[in-house]
Order: structure tokens, then sequence, then C-alpha cells
């Protein structure tokens, strides 16, 4: 198996690349991966290893760019190249910690959408209180989203987490302002039809406020809410910990309290950092599109590199196109 | 001033809402309440005040009811009792900790709305780190709005914080998925043009990531989003707050030190409590309706009732209409 990465994306490149690169071809026998991007600054890091390679580029897609225009204009740059090998059927997938926008536009460009589905959706995977986690889609590939949209996110959702995850007919639900069936916008109230007669397991609307209970495994919403719920968690989760550090840093008596829990404190930090969960996920096209985390460090990286290659093991796309095709 | 309280709605009814009205007309020498429930379940709480009546009534609204029809066929609930009093000019401003759906209902068709307002806003004031708090509209109210709901919300959002909680020149925010211009879906894209031109201090696309580090004291958006938002906010609060408690209780060592920070631990735990903010007020109405939380505890109603005369105080609905008719 050969994994493609755009060596330059993200505020650690290339170094935690590298090194998350490293580590996995270590822990993977089966696999090689290619680096792209700058060739004097990846190999100030990599430990020479038959199983990976670089392609030089000079060219990179900052966090600045406008996406569409970069992915069509910067050809040569390193998150274009990356994905041009999976067109080119070189490799079998491709992860970039760059800019999200230009991903998603050479995800749709370059590798290409799955025959059937009209939107692809990004999906990360937020951390819930029972540590199972929950696949959240869409977050911000696609806006404005119809009903049949939201059918399509459950149903590539779903395959994912069978095949990936291993989860048995897990549960898809659908977030809502409310559980009753006939809460909502437009949007909901026409994708809850739609939902109650496709062939998942359909556990009806969820509460954005039971989501990290892990109320069910999959968690279906259009671009726009799905990115507003992410960063929601973000935020107060960011705001939670800085007010607890506060609190925490405020007498010597709350000090030497602190030094005690300190390791423990660290540990609910691991628990709540969804980086930990690997990268958001590019469904609906071609092959696997991994979007590591703009601030991955290497383990981050690892992590990516990790869910790409058990997409491509789980024949996640071609499972897709299937129950696209059967529904 | 005179208030009407719909005593049976809440958790903690009517015990807690007999309470909160004593402890203000304690606290406010202008004010006479009206509870509206049943008389003698309230009596069991009431010290008898001159200050206090009580309309009796049997008919109470309950959390199952379909709002819309509940509002419509019990008329004689004290929720409904509670908004016809100010239609009948005998109130000036109406509180409800029952169903929030009703309440909307009944302010929009009991109470009824300033002309040129096309739909009702409900705005909770969320925590923010630096203790000012930021008003967040719509979260409910308005499932499916239009560019020109968001930019009335905005318009009565800022005058709120003018009139009442006394910030000069209130930064209004448009709640996005990017801080840039060209950011967001159909309708954001459309309402950041409107708010653009409008004549309030428009501070431009803020994310939902940034919301309680305080970036702006009015946050607009629509009510699915604005409703996802809240329930995301309190979610992951509770979440974390679980999790930080089976921390502290994992082991003796981490036992102790919770011993020692308790009480800064329930500071913070205040601080995040959007309770002690007061209610959910209703804009766009003719006059000041509250909506208490559903768990409001003495205090909570305490705060609604503050909040309710300081809108009537700031004539709110007034500056609204005024507001309204310049732009």
């Amino acid at each position: 198996m050969k994994i493609t990465i755009d060596a330059m994306g993200g505020d650690n490149a290339p170094e935690a690349v590298v090194q998350g690169a490293m580590k996995a071809v270590e822990n993977f026998p089966d696999l090689s991966i290619t680096l792209v991007g700058n060739e004097q600054e990846i190999k100030k890091y990599l430990n020479k290893h038959d199983r990976i390679s670089i392609i030089h580029t000079d060219v990179v897609i900052t966090g600045d760019d406008e996406p569409v225009r970069a992915v069509r204009r910067k050809k040569d740059a390193s998150m274009v190249i990356a994905a041009q090998q999976v067109t080119d059927g070189i490799s079998d997938a491709c992860i970039s910690a760059g800019n999200t926008g230009a991903l998603m536009a050479a995800g749709l460009f370059v590798v290409g959408r799955i025959k059937g589905i009209e939107r692809p959706a990004l999906a990360p995977t937020l951390p819930t209180i029972d540590g199972k986690g929950v696949l959240l889609l869409d977050v911000g590939a696609n806006a404005d989203a119809k009903p049949k949209h939201l059918l399509q996110n459950a149903y590539m959702g779903a395959v994912y987490c069978e095949k990936v995850r291993g989860i048995k007919n897990p549960r898809v639900g659908l977030l809502n302002i409310g559980t009753e069936s006939h809460k909502g916008n437009e949007l909901t109230k026409q994708a809850y039809e739609l939902f109650e007669e496709a062939n998942f397991n359909f556990v009806g609307n969820v509460e954005a406020r039971d989501l990290l209970e892990g109320v069910c495994d999959v968690a279906v919403t259009d671009g726009f809410t799905g990115n507003m719920i992410l960063k929601t968690v973000e935020g107060t989760a960011m705001s939670i910990v800085k007010m607890l550090k506060e609190v925490l840093m405020s007498s010597l008596k709350t000090k030497m309290a602190a030094l005690v829990i300190k390791n423990d404190l660290a540990t609910l930090k691991n628990k709540m950092d969804y980086s930990e969960y690997g990268g958001a996920l590019l469904f609906g096209l071609k092959a696997p599109v991994v979007k590591a985390h703009g601030s991955s460090d290497s383990q981050a990286i690892f992590s990516a590199i990790r869910q790409a290659r058990d997409m491509v093991i789980g024949e996640v796309p071609q499972k897709i196109t299937e129950a696209i095709e059967e529904k």
C-alpha cells in the first residue's frame, strides 16, 4: 500500500509530518510513503528509509490562498501533487494538514467524486464521554445542503463506521433542535422522512446537547451547522480549560492541589483533544483523502496515516459506491 | 411597574417562582407582581405581601403539549393568562419558566409582534471568559430565517445591549464558518451585505470558536444554528464537568486535591452556568416576555424578573420599534 503526504502542510511541517511518516512505516510493514515538498527541508528530519520516497517541489498552498483558485493554478503545489498521485493510480490515499478548503478542492477537482455522490463531506470524529467517539458529518464541505445530501452523508458515515471502526449496525442520528420527529427546519424535516425509509440504523433526531454523551455513532448535519458545532465544542472546551487554569493558579493552596492532579488533568485534556482521534476524513471521493489537524504533531500525523490505511484496507470508497448504488 | 408570572412553569414551580417573586418585591419598591396558577399551591410558599397578587387557574401547559395548539386551546392556562395580562395593559411584562415553544406562541399570538418585525427572536446571554456575556439570537424562535430576519435580530440585540446593558455602540457579530467576508452559506453571505450597510456597529463574521472569548456583544444567527450552538455549549460544558469529576474522584490523592479546590471549582461552575445570566428574552414583541430556564431556582427567577424590569425601564420594545422604523 502506498500513501502520499503533503509534507509542507500544517503548523509543524515538515518536521511533524516526516516524523509521523517514519513512525508509520515502522509500524506498518505493508506501507510505503511518498512525501511531497521541499526535499532539503524534508531530509533534515528524515532518517533514510527504503519505504519513504520524496517528490521535490518548492510550491506550497498557504492558509491565505483562496482554495479553489490555488488548486487550479498551483499545479505544482505539494498538496496538489499528493492528490494527483492518487488520481494517477500511483498512491492509494493522500493526506494533508494544510489549508482545509484547498484540500477539499483538490479532492473534488483532482481525485474526483464517486459517481452518485453529489457533494463530498468532511468528517472528524469528536470525543465522547464513553471514549468511543462520534463521527460528525458534514463540517464544512457543503454549506448549503439539500435533504438528499444529508442522506448521502448518512450512508457514507455508516459505511465507514461499519467497515473501518467495526461497529455493527452503527447508530445514525440526525442532528436537530429537538428529538421529536416534527422538529427542525425545512432541511431536517425533509431529511427525517428520507432517513426513515433508508436501510441504515436510523435512531431519529439527536440534540447537540447529547452529542458528546455518545448518543449515536454517526451524527449527520449540513456543512454550515456541522462546522458551527465543531467549533463550538472546541471553543467551549478551550474556554473551560482556560478558566480551570485560572482557578488552579489563583492561590498557593490551589497551585499545590493542581500539582497533585496534573497528570490526571493531562489525561482529561487528551481525551477531549480531537486530534487524538486522527484527522477529518473526506468522504465521497474516489480514494481516501484525510485532512490532518493544522496543529498536528507527529502523533496526530501518525493517526491520520493509520486512518487512511484503514480506509484503504476497508475499501471505503468502493463500499460507499455500492451502498449508494443499492439504496 | 407590574409584572405577571406564570407560577406553574418550570421544574421547581411553584416554590421557586414564589420565592423569586418575594425576593424581587423586596428588592424593587416600584414593583408589583401577579402570580398566575393554583392559588392553594402558591399560598404554601407565599408570605402575604401587598405587592404580590394571585390569579387562580388550574389549567397548565406542560412540556408535552404541542405549543401552538396548547396556546390556542388552553386559554385559561397560567402561561396564557400571564400573556393576556400584558395584552390587556394590566401588566408591563410577563415571565414563564415553562414550555419554551408555548411561550413563544403566547408571545406571538397573545402579546403580538412589533409592527415591522417579521419574526420574534429568542435570546439568551451566554457566559464569556471576560465575564461580560454575549447575547445570542436567535436560538430557536425562527428555524428557517431569511437574511432580513437576521438584520432585524441584529437591530434588536443592539438596542437591548445599549438600553439595558449600557454597552455603548455594542459590537454586533454575524456567526459564520469563517471570518472572511465571502465565507458562509447563502443566508450568511446575503446577511453580511445587509449588515455592512446597517447603522449598528458591525464587527464582521465571528466564529463559534471565539464566541465565549467575548469577541462581540451581540452574536446574530438563525434559530436553527443558534439552538445548535446553545445546546453544544451546554453539552460540552456538561461533559467536561462530568469527566473532571471522574478524574477528581479516581483516587484518594485526587480526592484530597478536589477537597482543596472545591469552592474554587464551584465558582467556575457558576461562571459557566448561563442561568446566572437570567432568562432568555423574547425580542420583537409589543412588551417584554422572558423565558426563565426550565430548571430555574428562586435566584434564576429573581434574575428573570430583574431582566424583565430592566427591559420595561429601558423601554426596549419602543426603542426596537424606533430602530426598525429609522433603518
